[in-house]
């Protein structure tokens, strides 16, 4: 198995600033100075132990690029891109749309490195330069829709790679799926009716984006039902989660049939992420890669490429994201991860009746999804 | 209202070390060097919120003392103090018990200032000095049994309190509540034969100790009935807690009739906390605070203390811990809590039938709780 | 002797940023964020040692409050006050002149609380509310010129509550002495023509500004004679500031019969700052605040006030400002410093003949100096 | 031009701990808990410097390894390597030997790997596979002696390395140069008796070690003269250390005629360095380079490896460092260094007369250098 990996330090030069978590410090609602939730430590640490575990030596670097403005309008709007390019002029720096999501002067260089990082990733595994791969990048990208940036994503990484590869390599079938614990909502609007993208997007129900992400959202025109949602309740664990993977999303890439795998890999979903209440542990990632592993090589000839997003526990998302890729790089005798059996020990992480019931609920939307001209 | 309030900086300098949230750094087990989820910032980072918001004016100081041998004693094994002034005593620090809970050379005075800083404050509250207070100390103490610490926990602050003041004051009847997010068992083992102290936990099931806090226990000897458990299961919101104070804690304190409350104030339920998964913003501790005044009101004279414990998101637990200590305070114009619309918009957060599930089982375990020599 | 402290947590959220020392951080010219070398630490860091060390239950603490408008207009311009205003209205905040000295949203009101700050100390020295006394504010205050800030520096806090007593009480004779390692540039603009206002700053040869703090800097017009600059070779221990405290400054106040003693407390002449290259350890802290005690009790009945400026190292400004409030206080039994011994073993500390030869061309200078009216 | 480049992020794991600066943390000494000087945000930010400025991409990378038992006990005494293993096992770590040097468990393979790194480099610059080379290794090695490490070193990396290429490759005359501001003690320690091996160490007199450094020592025995000491007053800039290397570094190493020139590189000596006080900018270290390149081009065939020793300024080490490493590589566009007008701008960095009377007693000492059985 030959496993891409990108990784590029200025990821972590990525800059934003010293907002106390979410907000801008200002003293007069009473809000300290501090670190951005998204900050550069959990992709810099993942980089590390990817280092120092030794994994490193199992995985072939492949060098980001920026990417152009060809390529981001594959997706944005040029108002976006303008407005990206003018916040990155200014002294200091700009927002890449919410209020919530600052970047540095010259941010947007780091900002076209890390779509243009996984562009190159995903090229390489369409040609078989490497058999699938994992791009930790930063800044992430899975809320920027077209029109603008959100939720600490500047630009639509995974979708602009998509897009990308299918115009350069001409790559028909997609299926995408994101298991970041928040809405996949940039990458579901890039192809919402567009059938030959399948986006499944498995979170935690209303988080973020508040009010998207729900059963309901199936796509539109000639797209209908070719955009899944899986909100899984507050508290879900690996029972849920794995549950999902067997009764909903294997089975709907399955009957999709896509010629290339794509994964929004956050890690926000685990047992100890400060932005969600989800109970993953790194077993649980290394399974549902695992299973994609799986499900992509029946389909896709095992191209699945995997782009970093979310995650904001410094300490854990590095053995989550370590076991995703020794998974990806076949590893079969992985690093032990210290913190599973205290994160993983919660009590409820199995399986319970009214994730059953959430699931119950999409999976009779497999049926609308077909193979395209291959059925 | 006068409002007690102890806090003294030196709480700050309690050395956790370089530990990667829990365990000790070492890369040959890739745990990269960093900082324990337990270090000062989040209590320092409330107390300054206490200054600049200008609630500190409101605000009656308490100065802590040094619990002495004889008071530690009360809840302590010898052994365990003799533990604690050996690691003290050790150039590099000791660790409180469980190899999760690291102290710096000195800790045991630190660890005194907490405990006596919350004997300070009951005393005072007992008094009639103050009406009611809040005691921001650190290192924590629920976890902390008579014969080891454990948790993070050194000393068992809050129950060394209540027999402190028992024995110095003669106060009879004492109900705990313990809204950390984890067991308090410390403290309920510090009264588990003790029918004249009501423990109260209210806590994510089975998240630390991982196989404690179940409904199940209950108490032994005179004291059985005498502790109440009620494990609410992950994902856990306003809607959830809420009923429990209704259905559960109000009611139990109401048939027990308290000569003083006290609680052990923990902000790790919290809707962005690292370490549970539960979902509570500052306007649930606010309500949470205002029906405990209430009760305290009836039946103990508005006697209620607060001493500080878990609570591991920097950014959001000066917010939570505001809102206590204006509750607390009476304040009627409490700053606005910015995070409360993205914290606190996530789905599900309102009650579910699962967690009504929990409650109908500890519903029926308030009838064991007599008033005493009172009924 | 009755000792004022000055402190308001909100100092320590005046938001300097993730620039890199001095720079915005921006890939594209290598700087990778960071913090600004003016950051809350080494001021948060003394105040919590006053605290720890019990030093603070000593002094008696002045409450800093808002400089209004036109207390800052005594020094500054109507331009400036509406280029920091504008700043502080801004969501990205602004900077306060040089490109180096960012404030962030709502950073005005903690500029007025510095400077307001320096002002009600000096009041109550004046009014003899207190013998002596020390304001440790944030953001610093000695390089603000009249026309715009710099240095770090949004207002200059000192020379406006020197103009502010002025007025207020009628304050005739005001020596003020600037031990920060740069050089008091501003302090010495605001009163450089005036013969009542002695300003002596004593910093290392041309480090910020770059081209100032000349000795032919003597003051102009009727102020000719009354500002004094001793620009210290790089390297001088307390060797060559003691010898200047004997040869130059007490002389020098000594001639002038000053009403009150204000000094501008920079830490940076230690000998581990990073923005420069003395050799100060906090002994020579001690013995220069001992001298200009004395001083002041020989003149302006003791009254001598400072404000804190500079000083870079988080480690040890700490012990450095302890042991001149300790020194303010008449404290008889000092915390030892611990790291004295290391800092101060470098060798050639001592007086070295080309620091005498400075000292040489300031000692004629002191001949200018009158007494005013009372001569 | 090819240039070897050792690096490994498991030296940003060196774990040193919650010292403040010096010491261990203590509240009793009024030390608050805080982080080493040496931590490892200095390397850290170099090499990511190294890699975003594109400098990686004209660099050799040469993997470091594990320097064996039998490596270090080429310098080392069997005493000391206990010492050390029985720290590394130690669930809380060790120290190096003076207190001030620590540890975490594990952290003898660290110390292994900075010194395998060194000697992975040396030999293969000493093979010819690259022409010179920089080991960014850590922790460091110029303080260790052989019966123990000190001054924040566990192994005398580069002593190590010169006597296992003097083994293994049979090199014979080996010089080395020593620019870290502290004294190179341990290396001048390990060859004070060999007349092969010409140290030369340039530094602060009397900073570090407190007392060693003198020009008296001059090597001992059969080594009498092969050891020179430079110890330049305080507050010497790029005048006082290009004249160094003019009439003593460069010519003593002409006169020795080596086979190959090693460098203990720190970058202390730079005008923003906490520990030391000197003011040399990058273009100094870039110039120091130029030189040492030039000589070993005249005697050893061009043989220069440079292992990476002290500097404390997170922000200017990086640029210092990649000037240096940019020279070795013979680059013809170098980044700017945005701090150089600033921290270069002080007054008197040029020559100064005091610094000249140093070099005068230290010039005649070259007399008695020989160049062994060339001669
Ligand atoms: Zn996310
Ligand atoms: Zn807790
Ligand atoms: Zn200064
Ligand atoms: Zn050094």
């Amino acid at each position: 198995m030959t496993t891409g990996y990108v990784y590029n330090e200025v990821f972590g030069w990525h800059d934003t600033g010293t907002n106390a978590g979410l907000f801008p410090a200002d003293h007069r609602l009473g809000i300290q100075p501090f670190q951005h939730f998204e900050n550069a430590e959990t992709k810099r640490r993942l980089h590390e132990l990817v280092v120092v575990s030794g994994l490193i030596d199992q995985l072939t670097p492949v060098r980001p690029r920026k990417a152009t403005d060809e390529e981001i309008l594959l997706v944005h709007t040029e108002e976006h891109l303008a407005r990206i390019q003018a916040g990155s002029d200014h002294p200091k720096g700009g927002d890449s749309g919410d209020g919530l999501s600052p970047f540095g002067p010259g941010g947007i260089e780091i900002g076209r490195l890390a779509a243009g990082g996984v562009i190159a990733l995903v090229e390489q595994v369409v040609d078989g330069a490497v058999d699938n791969g994992y791009a930790l990048v930063r800044p992430p990208g899975h809320h920027a829709v077209p029109e603008h940036g959100m939720g600490f994503c500047m630009f639509a990484n995974l979708a602009i790679a998509a897009k990308a590869v299918r115009r350069s390599r001409g790559v028909e079938r997609i299926a995408i799926v994101d298991w970041d614990v928040h809405h996949g909502n940039g990458t579901q609007a890039a192809f919402y009716d567009d059938p030959d993208t399948l986006t499944i997007s498995i979170h935690q129900d209303r988080v973020f984006p508040p009010d998207t992400g729900l059963v309901e959202e199936r796509g539109t025109g000639a797209g209908e039902g070719y955009a899944l949602n899986i909100p899984l309740p507050p508290g879900t664990g690996h029972g849920g989660y794995l549950a999902a993977m067997d009764r909903v999303i294997a089975p709907a890439i399955d009957r999709f049939q896509p010629d290339l795998v794509l994964v929004a890999s956050g890690f926000d979903a685990n047992a100890a992420d400060p932005l969600a209440r989800q109970g993953l542990t790194s077993s649980a990632y290394r399974t549902m890669t695992e299973r994609l592993l799986e499900v992509a090589g029946q389909h896709a000839g095992g191209r699945l490429a995997m782009s970093h997003e979310g995650g904001y526990n410094p300490v854990y998302v590095p053995f989550c994201g370590l076991a995703v890729i020794e998974a990806l790089a076949g590893v079969t005798e992985p690093l032990a991860d210290p913190y599973e059996p205290i994160f993983g020990g919660m009590g409820q992480l199995e399986l319970q009746p009214h994730q059953t019931a959430l699931l119950d609920q999409v999976v009779p939307l497999l049926d609308a999804i077909g193979s395209g001209t291959r059925a």
